[in-house]
């Protein structure tokens, strides 16, 4: 079933997000060292660099001759992670306060484990106080409930995550909605979900993984106002409410999801793609209009003998394809993927600034 | 700036919702009594006739030779209000319980008392109990509040209504954030509305008008899964919540607004076009591929010299064109119009039915 290259597939099957497995904060990356790029930042002439945000001009690699240039969410989430650490060490200075990240995790899942065992160190990494719950596999829902009703009280947790999947015999719905709204950095209560799709209406947090995709785009100096945009992939952790962002900022956005019956073509049509469907390799170079800017979500293993590990992680895109056809693309691994856990640090310390009203 | 015939139009231009005046559960239209035209059931064969929702077949009527089939609304919503009437009194022999909807009209402006007096008559028509709370113009925001308060607390009332505008002193979002989401029947409420975004959960109520829509697609049996839906206008009560359900729905969505720099040709893509965007005339018979089918939201006073009153109503979507063109089309008047008070009458059953766990 798993395409390993893009010439050897066959004709692209479509499945919803909901095959990918993922965390509670939409990590779908594992940290992997990109291969050495040729630095051209010189080169990046279509992409206005955002000098308030950064004051180093960003990368843009050029895989290949008259190919997409490369969107480096890798060093992009570098910089955030750097900005929110001066943020924290400012904070701390000022008024006293450190913002602090709670994770409740249940069960022995080692994937969880290792998930939750990053989020502490990119916490340490910025100066977070991070605290964590580690529950059997066995314990009630109203024990984890007492543990999150406990972080909601607890005035040194500006943010509170439960780790997915939870085990079977929980109910993930009333246990997430236990989570204060004023800590649900990852923002997918359904309060926060309405503001953002309401004009007019402000969401307390935006789920990190679209919200790094949209960043990327201004990080960038990508325009979204009045561009075409494809959602590929309707998910609740990712494609909602990337479509939701991209209207926020007046794109004109179409949602292709797995009843769509003519996906390529209504790709085809779009100045930005975001891809967010869980199936490696599905976005074919035809499917991609030239110019078009992609950002590309998944994070799929697919069998490669030439790797030790027997495996490598591919997109929802393909990259070979979409690098001679796209102006600029997420490589992966090494685009979104890290820019999940940087927003994730970045809505933490948000909620400490408004909790203590500091600007 | 208004056009009143097709014909004689300018480039359409492109204004958002917002410059419609519109009521709190977002109806724009006068009741104003259709023209007589050839009922024509025996002609719907491509409308599959939801016979377990309605006993008798659906009216269809057809405007000129080769022509769209008419959505009848008028004739639908009244479908709608003898169901409602019915389970109303149904719920009374049963368990003694009478539906109530509480209206809270403020100030004087004669357009939103006539609209509180048609929900009044309506309620009344189906067996609703109605309560009116009247305040003076120049009240305060407390005042308001304390009355919503009031029926929050009052288990008689099963839905409230904020009667909107809003004198300009008062903040109409902390207003509207006092009515109990348990009572919330127009659906504005942003936890109704994440709810309708989110795969998996489920609204309390959904707003009137948007699911008025809905219900025209379903009782005329056109299918919605796998389509390309068009919805133009993104606003917070009518456009942004259509697209929601269409996509809920299985529909492949895109939304055009002011923005969009090809609405043309994007609305030229779509099986089902809803238009709600307040322009006279916008969507030309160019727009719309043949066969689409149309759900046309505007209610547009444009100049008539001919009519007594001096002006007439008319939608969106250039009837005359669009009748060639499409294979279904709502009027303007008697098409969404009468569903929107239709569906509030509905909601209000709905919560009544749901306070006493009544099927």
């Amino acid at each position: 079933m798993v395409i390993g290259e893009c010439s050897t597939s066959t004709a692209p099957r479509f499945f919803p997000m909901s095959r990918l497995r993922k965390d509670a904060a939409g990590i779908l990356v594992r940290r992997l060292s990109l291969p050495r790029r040729s630095w051209a930042s010189s080169k990046v002439q279509s992409f206005r660099t955002l000098a308030v945000r950064a004051s180093n001009p960003l990368p843009a690699a050029v895989a290949s001759e008259a190919s997409a240039k490369v969107i480096d969410g890798k060093y992009v989430s570098k910089l955030i992670r750097d900005e929110v650490a001066a943020e924290v060490s400012r904070m701390k200075e000022a008024i006293g306060v450190v913002p602090g990240l709670a994770v409740v995790l249940v069960g022995e899942r080692k994937d969880s484990a290792t998930y939750v065992r990053n989020k502490k160190k990119a916490c340490e990494s910025v100066g977070i106080n991070s605290f964590e719950v580690h529950l059997p596999e066995d314990s009630k829902e109203e024990e984890v409930v007492k543990f999150i009703s406990g972080f909601n009280d607890d005035p040194s947790v500006h943010g509170i995550l439960v780790q997915l999947p939870l085990p079977s015999h929980m109910n993930e719905q009333s246990i997430l909605n236990a989570v204060s709204i004023e800590k649900d950095v990852d923002g997918f209560h359904p309060l926060n979900i309405g503001r953002l799709a309401m004009r007019g209406r402000e969401p307390l947090f935006v789920p990190c993984t679209p919200k790094g995709c949209i960043e990327l785009l201004h990080r960038y100096g990508i325009s979204i106002k009045g561009k075409r945009a494809v959602v590929i992939g309707r998910s609740n952790i990712v494609g909602m409410p990337a479509a939701l962002l991209l209207q926020r900022e007046d794109a004109t956005i179409s949602i292709v999801h797995s009843r769509t019956q003519n996906a390529e073509e209504i790709t085809r049509e779009a100045d930005i793609i975001i891809a967010a469907v869980g199936q490696p390799n599905m976005v074919r170079g035809s499917w991609i209009k030239p110019g078009a800017v992609i950002i590309d979500v998944g994070i799929n293993p697919v069998e490669d003998s030439k790797s030790s590990r027997g495996y490598k992680l591919v997109g929802d895109v393909c990259y070979e394809e979409a690098c001679k056809v796209a102006s600029a693309i997420t490589p992966v691994p090494g685009g979104v993927g890290p820019m999940t856990i940087a927003m994730l640090l970045s809505n933490t310390l948000t909620s400490a600034k408004r909790v203590h009203n500091f600007q």
